[in-house]
């Protein structure tokens, strides 16, 4: 471990890699430091004004973090031995620019410092997410569209129940969508608070302008309560719940197209280009995009049980055990891009088949609509229920033609969000001009 | 087991009274006997614009339907030995007029049924949370505004950090509790589209109005896909995050106050109301109901696991596994409204002790201002930092006094969100004018 | 709330309803009542033999228990109003035996009470279930000897992968099922150290023989440490990760035998006894048992990230958020115990449709073994794999025939653990003679 | 992505490097390689015992295998754009022998092979667990045995309960550590199966001899039934679950330890190396070692929660979802060796101030051996409760005084498991000379 800047305290200690390994967080943390340097130049701007810095100063610390701002993103940056994103800042700077770098954390505190940097982060994330739900969805839109005649048993318990469009079926999932991205869009309005010149737990001292601070970095206004925005993680824990729902949400359409593109369907063809093969059976061909998706479905809900639990019970203010977040955060935010990306992929790459989803519509997915017919004849439903029921029951129902045909069916659903064909166009029409989000 | 209503294409079963239990789901739904009924009202009054009840069956069926609702509000109702509360309600329907109880189920299913119970459920839960939230930070703040000159230590790591407002700190929580408000109404927003006509899956036949049971049940629009009505549980999951997180909030609140209010601080005292006295030991005054909120919190994070592990890849459309989400989310509702009054009990009683406070304020607490002076007369604030670090080390710090008293140290921070006086006030006053939600 | 047996330092408290019904466990505990009047019984043999129990009294005391077992066990017990169900069986006794009630809690600690009751359920209910687990494997070892000559696809990533006997499928869920069981017996062995005599904290004052205790109790010894064992919950997390964990594996069997009772394979046919209609559509038959089963493992994950999170970060010594424990660890024994017999009722009527099983078995399903052929012919396995792979991916193989059939597929895989009929009789063999626990 | 040794079925594949990215787990599973070469060699001989590679192609591949182990241990391996470890060995070792190691996967798939690595990493992680759980008691004990008579007051519901020996404290938590070693213990038993010869899903053909490699890989057998072998994951759940609870315990030592070392308490003093200081504020000695394990343990049961939910309800045989469970195990057994070794550090360094401990004790907390001593006197315990409880409650207990001083209270907990010293010095003794696990 590198020295820190400061003096502290407590005597340069005898070290424990063991401990040393575990507290550092730079490991994790060196993702926020084009964060870090933001939320340091606006600092710096407010401790200008505050006449702390003295124009030339401030102008030299302004520099250095712009050329520690390119270092960064040029991958040059040598990370290792710092404790976290916040002490590399502060030890760089203080070697650019010596007093003026050892001014820079004046009236502020590591613990404002990371709530800052990880809410200008989850503020990208989030519009990242949103703009990647609307491609998956659009991606569903125009399968949906390319696709509106072909039809195929709607299930339910994993039986046949009733014939519905195949882009009606896409549809229910780009309606499921919209709700995620509402919920992405509702945190980012929460997320518009800045907690910069929140300090370690009582605010800024000086009269720093934390207004400033907060429009320099993009954000509507200052957080309400300094010792909130240090102590606080609900909004993690927030992006994290709507991942966490999302790939579940996902991991319910790679379990179909898992099932229906197997032999046992053979509704849906998927890319050669999201599928394996098997190092030992020569004729596999096996969807492992789709099963990864669902598989990560579980890790996000692990990092949401992670998330709650950490805080569960924790004292008000800054605890180190916070230090724990940031993984759980990231983790959880790339897998979902990454997630929304593959997925859109085999959205596009997959193939419908037709023939073979009307060819899993046996008879028996039409009985409502026979003993539907009943009711319009003017039997009470559940007696035209039984009387269909009784002739199942018998073996004399159907006889390989049912007086309804799917096509029938389907359009006999057409009150508002059926499968009926105008409904499903309006559905994807009004999915279509939805207003994107950004 | 009574006999359904119906004669399905199973024969009357051999009985496993294991599996006749675990099956029904009644002892659990009957609490959504008044949603029921009132969906069954709007599916009737559709049923009669559409047909299929003449008006004199629409009017027996109305009648009946209210004298069910009669019997289930004084407690009368005999649910015993039915599957469900749809199952019951159609038998008692059919008991009452025959005939027109035998075509409630035309053009709808069970599917749809509980979803559209579910969520008439939800907005009324969604609301009374809200209300009970808003009930909590009006007793924290008309405590704050009590309180507002007692201070004591911030804290982080567990050990003081610098002075701050006790009413501050409560600010710190009205401010989160106004963000777990925020969630539940757009929760509440979203919420506000109903699934009655959805059908099995695949939408209502007969052209049924849909946009008319919506509005009878007040709901601002019929759901938009069918398909996702029956299948998706999305909603549940959101209420039970919004309450899994203000758990957690409300869990460290708890923590607070048992260690401040235990022999070691002795900030604040309990109300007797909310202790409880030991079986063994005479002295014992325990702070059962803070322990026991602390601990809800795990129930409800359970609660919403077990609700994303339920639903992950599960196949798209109604499974039976999807009858275990009611018990989850009414054990999430119970458990949030229940705490949110007990908790607000324990605020409104709790009694604060600004000299005890006071007392635990050591000149450490002030080291960050004996820094920040350094810094007023040009140092950086690093070598300031050293230099009081440096003292303390050497034992020559504070001997007992400081340069900085714990009143001003406060009022230093008068920046945005600092626990200045000014500052503190202003939050409490926007936290009171901001427009209740109902 | 009846008033407490005890006149505590609390004044009579202002009732505050929510509290209350928060703070009482009666509802939950009240299912120890059994294990409660055992330990006092046990508690009141060592007070005897310390003389704090006259023998009069000892005879008085022990009479009004059985009196109060015959009590709970006739239903007759009117538990309503009180705390819980320690403070029931002191009330009551108190009011039978008066001053010798009254002497019932001399040294011992309601703290110590609840932890050796759940002690005595936790040790009946583990018997329990491994009883259970015996009897699932025991229908499956049977439903396997049955069909031992029914050949299937086995399938990885959801496609056929090598034929397989349906025999070895039900063997490989017995392997597992008794790693299951063997988890249960370690935990048995844990369990056996007895709690009473604990204290509230610090262990018996009067040397009360803890030893006596254990053995009346039917326990190995008395636990090793007091403050261990009124404070922690270990056994309770380490039942609820066996049952989860059970559930898990109960989920994947059910998730299998839904698909292929599916009309898409056909493989088996699920018993109506455990199978249920639809309210709308006439034709269905569901299997709601398995989709139940497949639903509850996520309610018992749930118990376990409850009872985690519940413990995660709590002083040692009783707290009263272990209140909590008591319904989680209820509800996941509850469910295993109901799903378990279930499960066993499914496996002994379903019947399995060889037919069906032998034509889903493609030419593909023996890739590997004309792989393997040229293998024996000296060819490099990855060679032979390509030279099969490219006929595939040309469409040139199989054309419907391949040169290892089904019947010798599983005969070559002949070595430990293999498929091969005499491998799959020796796993049912020694797993229908291998000691059952009791 | 490197192309794969095998030509498969599917042509080159158009690339989408979200998805090459997400499929590839060398990343992860490169911590295999070491096992993945001992199962390789494993395999060779077993391929040689049955004729598919002469005695000098073994030779050539042994060797190969040697210089892969020496490549891999030096850290010189180049693992990049390799799908998986399985891959790398098998392409490198044709590299190297061309058509010996073109045998390689004769009769084996990566299905078994990441089944076997993982459990001799399991093996390995179990046994090093158990060995720093036993260095952690080792720890504890001698901390205990050095402070024999500092007595402090125990706590419930965080308040002064009964007076506690500081080394029964601890001896507590050798308690429940030795039921961790013994849960990890349990396992490692039911670990000693070995896949290897598992095959895709059926069984190895040839008739290749298991119980040569389970041998030679230093297992007691072949593992039951391949399916088994291949689909199940309930050995990694199980090392998880005894690494959440385990963590559990961490986390309450930890809360404990992080009051008792605040100047609240003062009970102990962390070693400097322990602890860390503020960025901001110069007085702060902050507890991060114990803050962060403590924080660890919801990272560790998130763990659990994702590996539960994976598995649940996925199809028996190997599905690509599995492919997630390797980050998790090795994020909780990482964790879990790292907590151990910082937490035997923290507890070494601690220094024991049994002044702070003794004066925290006030006369209340003898109330219970007040109430005792009536007891002695013939008067009933509940009488004599309430007698001190109003005396309490009256203000008129204690004055100050007690008739029963610390001291005389633990020696008067003297039965077995209790707090007097010569129980104390048996459990310690006990713990010591318990027999170490390897």
């Amino acid at each position: 471990m590198k020295s820190r800047t400061w003096q502290s305290r407590l005597p340069e200690r005898k070290a424990d890699p063991a401990f040393e390994a575990m507290n550092a967080s730079i490991g994790v943390d060196i993702r926020l430091i084009r964060h870090e340097i933001a939320a340091s130049k606006a600092h710096a701007a407010v401790l200008a004004d505050a006449g702390i810095y003295t124009p030339a100063e401030h102008d030299s610390v302004n520099r250095a973090l712009d050329s520690l701002a390119e270092e960064a993103s040029s991958g040059s940056m040598d990370a290792s031995g710092f404790e976290d994103v916040h002490s590399l800042v502060e030890h760089r700077l203080t070697e650019l620019c010596g007093g003026a770098g050892a001014k820079i954390q004046t009236g502020r505190s590591r613990n404002e410092q990371t709530a800052t940097a990880q809410r200008l982060y989850m503020k990208e994330s989030a519009s990242a997410a949103a703009g990647a739900i609307q491609s998956l969805m659009n991606a569903m839109i125009e399968k949906a569209s390319e696709n509106m005649d072909a039809i195929m048993p709607g299930y339910t318990h994993c039986r046949p129940a009733q014939p519905i469009r195949f882009s009606f079926y896409l549809a229910a999932h780009v309606a499921g969508l919209s709700r995620d991205m509402g919920r992405v869009q509702d945190a980012l309005r929460r997320l518009d608070e800045c907690p910069a010149g929140s300090g370690a737990v009582a605010g800024a001292p000086f009269g720093l302008d934390r207004e400033k601070a907060a429009r320099l970095l993009g954000f509507a206004m200052p957080s309400l309560n300094a010792l909130d925005s240090v102590s606080d993680r609900d909004m993690q824990i927030e992006i994290v719940s709507c991942a966490a729902l999302l790939m579940v949400r996902l991991s319910r359409i790679a379990e179909d197209l898992i099932l229906w593109s197997s032999p046992a369907f053979g509704f849906v063809s998927l890319g050669d280009t999201y599928c394996t093969s098997s190092s030992l059976m020569p004729q596999k061909k096996n969807p492992d995009a789709l099963e990864l998706i669902r598989g990560k479905a579980a890790r996000v809900a692990g990092d949401l049980t992670a998330l709650l639990m950490l805080c569960k019970g924790l004292p008000t203010g800054y605890q180190k055990d916070l230090q724990e977040d940031k993984e759980r955060l990231f983790d959880a935010v790339d897998t979902v891009l990454s997630c929304l990306a593959v997925f859109e992929g085999v959205v596009r790459e997959m193939t419908v088949n037709a023939g073979a989803m009307k060819s899993a519509i046996g008879p028996e997915c039409m009985a409502t609509d026979e003993a539907d017919m009943l009711v319009q004849k003017g039997m009470p439903f559940r007696q035209a229920y039984s009387q269909v029921a009784s002739a199942i029951a018998a073996g004399e129902y159907g006889n390989g033609t049912a007086a309804v045909s799917p096509e029938d069916s389907v359009e006999r659903r057409r009150s508002a969000g059926g499968t009926a064909k105008s409904r499903v166009a309006a559905m994807l029409e009004a999915a279509r001009t939805s207003s994107p989000i950004m």
